[in-house]
């Protein structure tokens, strides 16, 4: 009997990664191809088709393929288009699901949002496996999030439900990328820790290496690595981060209940450091109906493979509708 | 041809409300009997059914039952138990849907927000028909809330989601009935609006008749007749009020996305005075991705017969999965 398989495709603006992956998120193939921008699209998609048909007929006729799964960025779910992605440089307006199909006889769909697809391959791979309720946050340079409820991804009516990144935890707070200030993930994203260190820094006379690194080379690393070897500062950064981000938790819950948050990325990296404060001021500002109810775990994801592995994972969330 | 009809039940701690619906939101027969607290649970059952039989037979042969829909306390939607609903007195735990099933061959369903059963009203009868993703406020006494995402009420993984009056937007803000400070019911609900009438009574200079009468007898109607009339200090309570609101809609769209927000309930009986502000709000805190994409609206129920509308609605939301 043939392995059922999705195709999971991660669309970056340098490479396109290929992953050949089965039920139960094991990859049996991997590929790249350079992601060919600034060109006729039909350029691109004839190296990226060849390349998935060189890695499925590698596989000598043990698999059948049911879908394929597609990140890319400023892509629409509903629409299957990719709409002025400005780095990549095919138009205004590219249907590529449609181009797609003129391949293809099975399902392809693309998701723009990363922390939406890491949801759906913790569900399907992962440790939300038989939950139906559970919000993934994605604690990388920014804060992305992806949100299940009845056992689907929320969406939204255009696609773009999920930024919780972008709740407002303090109206004075720091400026954001999006414009506004106080944003969430200019605090509890790998660059929110590095603010915060800069901020202790500034505001304290704690001792610390990190005083003799330019703000500029901060990493979360750094801060992680700092804190292990007892730098109270760095200790202090995490403590901060986690209070924000376990504050945002408790609000969150209220909407959707879940049964588990899961952490995920750089940050979430740091175990007990940023676990342990964030459980405490999630519990701590949690309303009592959903006091210690709610598991807040990691990710139990690869997250070098988490961008093909979620864009597969879509295929089977499909299949389930 | 038999017209289908879903019987909705709303359980409050005097009085049960029955009322005969049919698919678009007609109340064909409504009734009532009183909730025997403090007996045996059979006893209240013995009288409710009887009661619903009644009415059924009245309509006299021209329709079909499909299901039942109960509003009751501190009732579990995936158990169908009520559990130690204090002012009920039938014990601690009681299987209700369970009971109810001895009587009846179609499903029984309960549910224990209002709010949620007024989203699925919305959706079934009103103006969210044909919507997938919104979100329903009511701004009764406090600020319930149910979310619809996917076509599917998000109930959470224990019944309990969609509290998002219980969403705190100021950490040191007034004191809330859960315990804690500064949940948005605080603010946006009937009670909030007087409590910012007080507060502004305190704070500023503003001439308004509200000061010849005591905080305890303020209404939300009240402030309202004097906003019509001009009163000042009642025109900036509202606009308080719905900048409170608004502010917090902006932070729920990043969630779920929706293609609008419902406001229903006695403040939002105050139509611009609460609009206006709140949708100002709503635009000025929202991330730019939802800018001018989410519309706040009116509630089209009938808000006197929101219950049973509410609770039968729950029955054809069911009968679609």
């Amino acid at each position: 009997m043939k392995i059922e398989v999705a195709i999971g495709i991660d669309i970056g603006g340098t490479n396109t990664v290929i992953g050949v992956v089965d039920r139960e998120g094991n990859i049996l193939a991997e590929t790249s191809t350079p992601t060919l921008t600034n060109t006729d699209i039909n350029n691109y998609l004839n190296t990226l088709t060849s390349k998935i048909n060189e890695t499925v007929f590698h596989l000598n006729g043990t698999i059948e393929v049911k879908g394929i799964g597609i990140g890319a960025p400023s892509s629409n779910y509903y629409t299957g288009e990719i709409v002025g992605a400005s780095n990549l440089g095919w138009g205004d307006r590219v249907p590529f699901v449609k181009l797609m199909k003129e391949f293809y006889d099975y399902p392809v769909i693309v998701l723009t949002n990363d922390a939406n697809s890491a949801a759906v391959g913790e569900m399907m791979y992962g440790a939300a496996k038989g939950m139906n309720d559970f919000i993934m946050l994605t604690l990388g340079t920014g804060v992305g999030s992806g949100i299940v409820a009845n056992g689907k991804l929320i969406l939204g009516h255009d696609g773009f439900a999920g930024e919780l990144g972008h709740v407002i935890i303090d109206p004075n707070g720091r400026e954001c990328g999006c414009g506004r200030k106080g944003c969430l993930e200019t605090y509890a994203s790998a660059t929110g820790i590095c603010r915060t260190a800069s901020e202790l820094i500034a505001t304290t006379k704690t001792e610390s290496k990190l005083r003799n690194v330019p703000a500029l080379n901060f990493t979360s690393k750094m801060i992680y690595d700092a804190a292990v070897k007892g730098d109270e500062l760095a200790l202090k950064a995490f403590e901060i981060t986690g209070k924000m981000l376990g504050k945002a938790i408790a609000d969150f819950v209220t909407f959707s209940s879940p049964e588990a948050v899961f952490l995920f990325g750089g940050l979430a990296m740091a175990g007990d450091y940023i676990f342990t404060p964030t459980r405490e001021a999630m519990e701590e500002n949690m309303c009592f109906l959903y006091s210690n109810k709610v598991k807040l775990l990691p990710s139990k994801l690869d997250g070098a493979k988490i961008a093909i592995l979620g864009a597969s994972a879509v295929v089977w969330q499909e299949m389930k509708n």
